[in-house]
């Protein structure tokens, strides 16, 4: 450094908002992600997040797989690679898929760092400001974080326990609603919990090709069914018009960020620039990692462990609901996934509510937070299964349902 | 799957484009990336890419921070983790840049999946359409690739071997124009080679002051410098109003996808944000083996093995092409980094030239590439000296010299 350098430092603060660009004004923190911080006291149960259970994590098999990819493909697995992603990893998706009825080629696959750059990528490459997307309602948070950075519109769609309503949906179709996508979560939908019936994927794939529309299949958990058969996906129905998004987070590990994007070639084109733009490529050796561990077949063993325990916890939390919570609750039943959503009583408003349950040592993501723009699941709460051994999950049901029935002793 | 499945598949292709958002009019695949594509035929020397030498990357080191993250740290490792960034990697971060004046606190900085991503962030949160956006002519490609998918506008100023022209960039500010920011490469620029003196980083900081302007400082060479003193950063200069970018690609290895941006903490908060959106974080096992090397003291030791063999590299080329290069050709001399700039003859228009190039079975990146959206760069080329040996180096620049040499002699 040099020593006539002169400091014209400034300790002042300039005012950066004037400055930024107009889609930033839409731009907020995730309310869960603030929300956690708040409920991550020591002794607090939380069932606020959506993290898999880290106890399952296969430590071992990354151990294993590190040293395998080091030691075979050292520098090409640190070296700049394909945005399309590493191939053989694609060879593998391309065939897991087909088990599901989604027979595509490696050129209709991409590679992203997430399901959220999934997301993101698709609000880049569709939404223009103000342009309406329909979505269900409670609808997943993060997609609308990623699509309100590129100022969407939401026309939502009510759904019941089989899933968005299809009737509703046709009905703000006619209406003359121009929609760039449908955002459909067909399995075990985050908040709601509930699975679109097979005869629903019909109409909203017949739908979107009437109405000659884009469909977004999220399917972030279709792997982690608990009981019952596979529906058919979306992506097979209306495969010229639909985009499969897929992750390893919930099934592998989601500190890796790894996750891909199944879709026609034309768009995986566009989506492939869109990515340069944004991030050059995926980690090509956490990719590699990744494809050793599904090659050897340690993902599909270890996807049947998470099912068999995750649906333990599910049943030890809908149990614990029919016992510790008021009557009145009413919650979705979820064939596999990670969350069960449960309505309060009229007199409990969840977010307000939040703060006795946090006093009381629980937690929960309060419903409101997964409706866009609008009003809605006042009286709800999305509870996380996945992440609490069966234990604190019968304690912590045990202390919200108690604080809930104080609340409603007292009047609210 | 049920097998009453009605089939209603369509191999019918739909039409994209007229569905897609107006700024997908301005994203394109990356020139450079489509031409590695047909520059990467077995026996082309190529100087086209951007790769550091992946010969030198610490594949045993990795394997053993692999080995010691995911026996120490195993389920964390694997796990989600905050948008902002591992913190024991920051605080490495923070005390490192302080070698180079730049002080900070660990808010100050948040790790992104590579500069790129850092770019793509600054785009979102700072350009609207048509806004405008001020950088050097020619300039980093990947800049121009990130903020064409939010629509900016170019303004652009010249540079000579001590970077931009600051007398032109004062008269660009002079008539008036309001960009939302200045983009600058101050050190060992890619493409362009050069390094901005230390007067005219006093200047643009001083401009950038009394414009009351934004400066976005990339900085991802300034650790391979080859020779004579670090100059002080931009960030140091103006740091209230200076987002600062690095990155691991070209100092530990591009394939763990690592970088970090540095600013003031209001602005970290939006970038958060925007980033929550984008792909929630980075992912969190790739920071934890990268902060387990760097804690070890492996990455500065690593520098020193890359300045050395990099500098080695520069010479050999510099002295290649004054051996085998006509006269009239004129360079850049690098001080640092992975690039050379050369200028040919008027009568070697070097994207033209190329196809000659590779039949002559050499690359090079021709430098109308590094122009955004107007003439420039006809006669001049990129050269990378990081990703060839000295043997392949002398090779190369005798192919492409004697090419030049009979493109000159048979009259262009």
């Amino acid at each position: 450094m040099q020593s006539e350098e002169p400091i014209i430092r400034s300790v002042q603060n300039i005012d950066w908002e004037p400055r930024l660009a107009q889609r930033t004004r839409r731009m907020e923190s995730s309310v869960i992600r603030e929300m956690l911080k708040f409920t991550t006291q020591p002794d607090v149960i939380s069932f606020a997040g959506g993290l898999p259970a880290p106890e399952l994590f296969p430590v071992r098999e990354f151990q294993e797989a590190c040293r395998h990819v080091l030691e075979t493909d050292g520098p090409t697995s640190l070296q700049y690679s394909p945005t399309e992603g590493f191939l053989p990893l694609k060879e593998y998706l391309a065939d897991a898929m087909s088990r599901y009825g989604i027979m595509v080629e490696v050129e209709n696959i991409l590679i992203v760092n997430g399901s959220q750059q999934g997301l993101d990528l698709v609000g880049k490459l569709f939404v223009d400001p103000e342009a309406c997307v329909v979505c269900s309602r409670p609808t997943y948070l993060g997609a609308l974080q990623a699509w309100n950075a590129y100022e969407a519109s939401y026309c939502t769609v009510p759904m019941d326990e089989n899933g968005t309503l299809v009737d509703e949906l046709e009905a703000q179709l006619k209406k003359g609603t121009r929609p760039r996508f449908i955002y459909e979560l067909p399995n075990f939908h985050n908040p709601a919990g509930n699975t679109l019936s097979l005869e629903r994927r019909q109409r909203v794939a017949q739908l979107a090709r009437e109405y000659d529309l884009v469909l977004i299949e999220d399917d972030p958990y279709g792997e982690l069914r608990f009981e019952g058969e596979d529906l058919t996906p979306l992506f097979r129905l209306a495969p010229e018009r639909t985009l499969y998004l897929s992750t390893f987070s919930k099934t592998l590990a989601p500190g890796i960020r790894l996750a891909w994007i199944t879709a026609p070639k034309p768009i995986i084109h566009r989506l492939v620039q869109a990515k340069q733009g944004a991030d050059l490529h995926t980690g090509t050796f956490v990719q590699m990692v990744a494809n050793d561990i599904c090659q050897r077949g340690i993902l599909r063993q270890h996807v049947r462990r998470l099912r068999q325990v995750y649906r333990q916890r599910r049943d030890a939390m809908m149990d614990a609901i029919a016992e510790h919570f008021p009557q009145e609750v009413t919650f979705t039943k979820p064939l596999g996934g990670l969350f069960l959503w449960a309505r309060a009583p009229e007199a409990i408003n969840t977010r307000d509510f939040l703060l006795k349950a946090v006093a009381a040592k629980v937690a929960y993501v309060p419903g409101f937070a997964f409706y866009p723009g609008e009003q809605g699941g006042e009286h709800s709460m999305r509870l996380n299964f996945s992440n609490a051994s069966i234990e604190m999950i019968n304690e912590g049901i045990y202390r919200l349902g108690r604080a809930m029935k104080e609340e409603l002793a007292h009047g609210g």
